[in-house]
């Protein structure tokens, strides 16, 4: 891993469990599948405050309901994560589910259950087999043992163990999503890890996907949640896979003080910008692993007349089917990427768009311009494509990531639940 | 064809050249493709009221912009339209296009451009290939010939000519959308005609496609103008193949009067209904005949708190990649459908919530219940789908036509423009 270019902090190994004093794991509890991991248990070995975003969707899962409530006070000490099973839609026995999750997990890591927040991914609408997921959770919290406080494994077991969460929380993805980076400060050095999953049912309004953060760094609850949200705007809410917002979506994001560092001024702007670069790179994972894709689509739009309108205008052609089947046929209709920002209800000048596929410049003022197919062509043969929009509105820009819209995606969505 | 339930009015043959006055053709003019008839001509024997709903996406077709402007006095004699080439996104040369085209249509037919409205559909962003167009135009105007006013063809031929009117707006398109009925009134017999095209680019926000409509009724300017909205809001806006609100849409409505019957009273009622089951019958063609489509799916709402409610949840399912996947699938994954009311930004209670997929009852109060996994597969494997949500916040209901999402769709759209 190379570290960013010019910044001061530095990529390295051990994802949601490289920030000291937490500890991560997975194991197979066989609640859809056999031999897959899929039971994720994050812990800190001190109270952490807590931050989280969450789906806009009226219908929401089970356990994202429970985590709310338990974030009510901002503080929490694990994290327990499931997949194959959405528990969402089910009544009653759904929150029951969410709470005996968060109820074993507490019992076995010796918290309140107010303490344990409660994610899951996976299919709507079936029970969550309880027993298993329990068994799951339990197991988890031995695989811990004696080594709460992260003591008796050694670094190599650590990550081994962080890399079991990150699994545990896939469902149709084929990349695993973890990444750790670390910030050297004045007082010592902060950490930063994360794993998060995507695939399908995946389109900007905060959620669209489950993302655990966690950091040692010493920051307040508002702090927390306020660099969350700011991150989450220009990250995992610039993704679309499908323009389904899913019932489950969650980003939570623990900060358990154990580096001893505040970041402050100087420190507190390389901070917030590792979290967001953090949460981007995690954020193009998704969209390069959406389902069935076989491009990834970054698009980006500058010279808006507000941040909003980029926004808009950048999901609206990352998110358009039309556009996503010609970049998947390799084909430079730019009328359709002209299109998709006109429905995109942001306020710009058509007359006034320029449009890049790769370098390749194919129109300009609202226009076509003769450009070599061959040179468009070969930009879009490559697996990632970037889309330029340039507008001559203002200074706003925005950036987007996607992929495209694929035989394997109808294939994937067409026989999930049987 | 057989008259609607205790209707007063009934089908009949003839499209949109059916009304007393009107004509139709269309000639192959090699726009695109060589034998295919891609330049249609609707021409009134005497000047008509005219009234248009267009896209509401921000970059607007050179032609659709042309017609608002010869809209401006709500009249006019002749609708020309061709396929093939959209039009749209080619700056000046466009605007040129389309005027020309106006003109040409008028100079042939004894008027003023002014009482020609224009509409393109096709590929965007190539300029029109002028000369050809012009041809067939042109050409078509000679098909009428001495017939202008409709006395030299026999019935037979009118309603030939008026299907290659129909066919020449095609694109995609599979089958040939056109539709006519009469309804007997006290003083005469009203008549409607219309064709339509969609296929793809299709997503309620009116437009969503190209519709041309014809009467013979005695209509003012602001009753054909608030009977077309009306009709266009339960019908083509309740449409969607893929979320893709096209540059190019248009519905256009053209009364002439020539019947001698103004409808008023109950007449005026049963016409209005006319209106909108004619308008729902081409709305639901174009839905069948989505692009790739193998399925035709009506997502039914009752019971929503108001109507704008209503087709909110309706639309937002219709549009679901993943009901829509599911569909193709024949997969009674119903979480995906309460998942997609959820991020329609409909209120309604979520706990309340019944769903049906034909008579089979999957969720009931929210959440799943235990349906016969054999019942929902026979449903699931019609070529026709209904999806019926009943809410528990009110009286208001709509109801949305879609399509499933397949691998032709992808096929389709991966190389539409080379």
């Amino acid at each position: 891993m190379c570290s960013e270019k010019n910044s001061p902090w530095k990529w390295i190994d051990g994802g949601v469990g490289a920030p000291q004093g937490f500890q991560a794991t997975g194991t197979m509890a066989e609640i859809k599948y056999k031999d897959k991991y899929d039971v994720a248990l994050i812990y800190s070995r001190v109270p952490a405050q807590a931050a989280g975003v969450f789906t806009r969707n009226k219908v929401k899962a089970h356990p994202l309901l429970l985590t709310q409530k338990h974030l009510a006070n901002s503080l929490a000490q694990a994290i327990v994560a499931n997949s194959g099973n959405a528990n969402a839609c089910v009544g009653e026995p759904g929150d029951r589910a969410a709470e005996v999750m968060a109820k074993i997990a507490a019992s076995e890591l010796g918290l309140k259950a107010e303490d344990v927040l409660v994610a899951s991914t996976g299919v709507i609408g079936v029970e969550m087999p309880v027993e298993r997921v329990t068994q799951g959770i339990t197991k988890a919290a031995q695989d811990f043992g004696a080594t709460k406080g992260g003591q008796s494994w050694t670094a190599q077991e650590k990550i081994e163990h962080a890399h079991q969460a990150a699994l545990a929380i896939m469902t149709t993805d084929t990349l695993v999503k973890e990444f750790a980076c670390e910030l050297p400060c004045r007082n010592g050095v902060i950490h930063l890890g994360g794993i998060a999953k995507g695939s399908g049912m995946i389109h900007p309004n905060m959620g669209t996907m489950l993302g655990f953060l966690t950091t040692d760094a010493k920051l307040s609850a508002a702090q927390l949640q306020e660099l969350l949200r700011q991150s989450v705007d220009v990250s995992f809410n610039m993704v679309t896979v499908d323009g389904d917002t899913s019932t489950n979506d969650m980003v939570l994001f623990l900060a358990n003080g154990e580096s001893g560092v505040t970041p402050e001024g100087e420190e507190w702007a390389a901070f917030q910008e590792m979290v967001k670069v953090f949460c981007i790179r995690l954020a193009k994972e998704i969209a390069r692993d959406g389902e069935g894709a076989t491009k990834f689509l970054e698009v980006q739009v500058t010279g808006a007349e507000s941040s909003e309108d980029a926004r808009r205008i950048a999901k609206s052609i990352c998110g358009s089917s039309l556009v996503k089947t010609a970049m998947f046929g390799e084909d430079a209709n730019w009328g359709r990427i002209l299109c998709a920002a006109g429905y995109s209800e942001a306020r710009f000048d058509p007359a006034k768009v320029t449009i890049y596929l790769g370098d390749v410049q194919v129109a300009k003022n609202g226009k076509g311009v003769n450009f070599s197919e061959e040179e468009a062509k070969a930009v879009l043969s490559q697996k990632d494509i970037k889309i330029s929009l340039l507008l001559e509105d203002g200074e706003a820009e925005a950036t987007a990531w996607g992929c495209d819209l694929t035989h394997e995606y109808v294939t994937i969505n067409g026989d999930y639940r049987t």
